[in-house]
């Protein structure tokens, strides 16, 4: 079952390339790549042709701030920018080998059907770690794991208003639906050390219980600072490990928009670099 | 909001259209489309380049024995092939005006991101139908109802052993979280008539659940029948409405691959034509 077929950049499971990432650039702070066309700056507004470009710009001027990449591939598949996604992956590798891309795609469906969703995320577009969702239950999950230096990181609490609609709702035992997923993620899903879990910052007591639940041994994905409001120092105070990492906090439309004028790659590195700062300040504190 | 574009090829809601469907076809069998160059016939064995004249083939073999045709595009994106799935799905309304294509991405994210996965589905890929999880909430689904002649099939009980790892919790209220997302969807998420569920043929007794909670209101997609072993006459007698329809009843491999050899579209449509008949034996019984 296991496939390792030389398509990963860097030696290691995800696990530890995201570890060395973190201290490699002293940052837990990961770039999201949502592309829309409609905002891009200056010459390039409106042309899905330049996603690429414009991409690669961001990449090339914040990689050094950063911890991990995450394109959020609807914004490709919409535009038909399967190649330009490829390719943007292919240059994340080659210019920094070992940082982690994570494909944020948040699949689910059953086993036949998610191998080939892991070919592509795995084989085609080469990326680290891949979302999915756990509504479907840990035979959905599997095939992922086939893939034994990859990532799989798990939908658990969601930083969006109709998040709690579901994941909220108290279940047998006690506990909440969220809860339930990190624990099962955390125990019996996760065979072989390859999970993580998606937990919003717009609800940083729950990421709080989320920590509790799942010990040091999961790194979480966190969406929502930057544009979505999330607290930095919740957040990070919240879901932090004893360690002070433990944690892949991203932030897409503050970075990518920072500016609408020629300076937006200067203006996404700035605003990258202030926000791994402020998140290191908070992680540090006591 | 309303996003009426010209992109659907009948007019009337994905409901109504698949209403029409079951009566002029006499037909509840939804026909998938899973390509999978290495269970390819003959020449075509292993062709990725060869995914789109397979299923046209299919297609043109079973559009009279079927409601709808359910393309799942993970198969496409393993393989590079979304050019093929968009050919496949524009030759099947050319050629078969008003028949429902649901296709089967399982999408689930928060509102701008939906916002692209269902441009993606509705623009580029003119489906006229979208499965879509609900482990996000109902924010989650709102931007695909946005397009009102569209149908959004929401996941409820999945048909492998895994999917009872959540969807069979009790939550708060007593109910199973599949009941409570039944409830959920054929209530305060159907704002506009658009929605319908998912719910697989593995568990007779939890579709006639559903059937019961939703009324006769929500058409349901029912996979797992056929390669996966479902009880046809089980799952029409739980899941049809009043009437004797209100499904769509999934079928893939069993009539894909009903033969290796070259008389694979004629064997297709056999299988097509026999799935067909014994629903409608079973729809008939009182």
């Amino acid at each position: 079952m296991s496939k390792v077929l030389g398509t990963s950049t860097a030696p290691g499971g995800f696990r530890a390339r995201l570890a060395d990432a973190w201290a490699r650039n002293d940052s837990l702070l990961c770039v999201g790549l949502d592309p829309d066309p409609a905002r891009f700056p200056g010459a390039m507004r409106g042309r899905a042709d330049r996603i690429f470009d414009f991409c690669r710009d961001i990449v090339d001027a914040t990689a050094a701030e950063a911890c991990a990449f995450k394109p959020q591939i609807a914004y490709f598949a919409s535009q038909r920018a399967e190649d330009q996604l490829e390719a943007l992956i292919a240059h994340i590798h080659e210019r920094n080998p070992g940082l982690p891309v994570i494909l944020d795609a948040k699949r689910g469906d059953i086993g036949a059907t998610a191998e080939q969703y892991a070919r592509e995320a795995f084989e085609r577009y080469r990326a680290d770690a891949l979302t999915v969702n756990p509504y479907m239950g840990m035979d959905s999950i599997e095939p992922y794991l086939a893939w034994r230096d990859r990532g799989v990181i798990v939908l658990c609490r969601t930083s969006n208003a109709g998040g709690s609609d579901l994941q909220a709702l108290s279940v047998e035992g006690g506990e909440r639906l969220y809860q339930r997923v990190a624990r099962l993620v955390a125990g019996p899903w996760n065979t072989s050390g390859q999970c993580a879990l998606v937990v919003g910052a717009t609800f940083p007591d729950e990421l709080a219980d989320v920590r509790r639940i799942v010990g040091d041994a999961l790194p979480i994905l966190v969406p929502g600072i930057g544009a979505q409001g999330g607290d930095i120092d919740a957040s990070v105070k919240a879901g932090r490990t004893t360690d002070g990492t433990g944690m892949a906090i991203n932030s897409s439309r503050a970075i990518l928009y920072a500016s609408a004028g020629d300076d937006y790659a200067e203006a996404a590195r700035r605003v990258a670099r202030e926000t791994r700062e402020a998140i290191n300040r908070a992680r540090r504190q006591v």
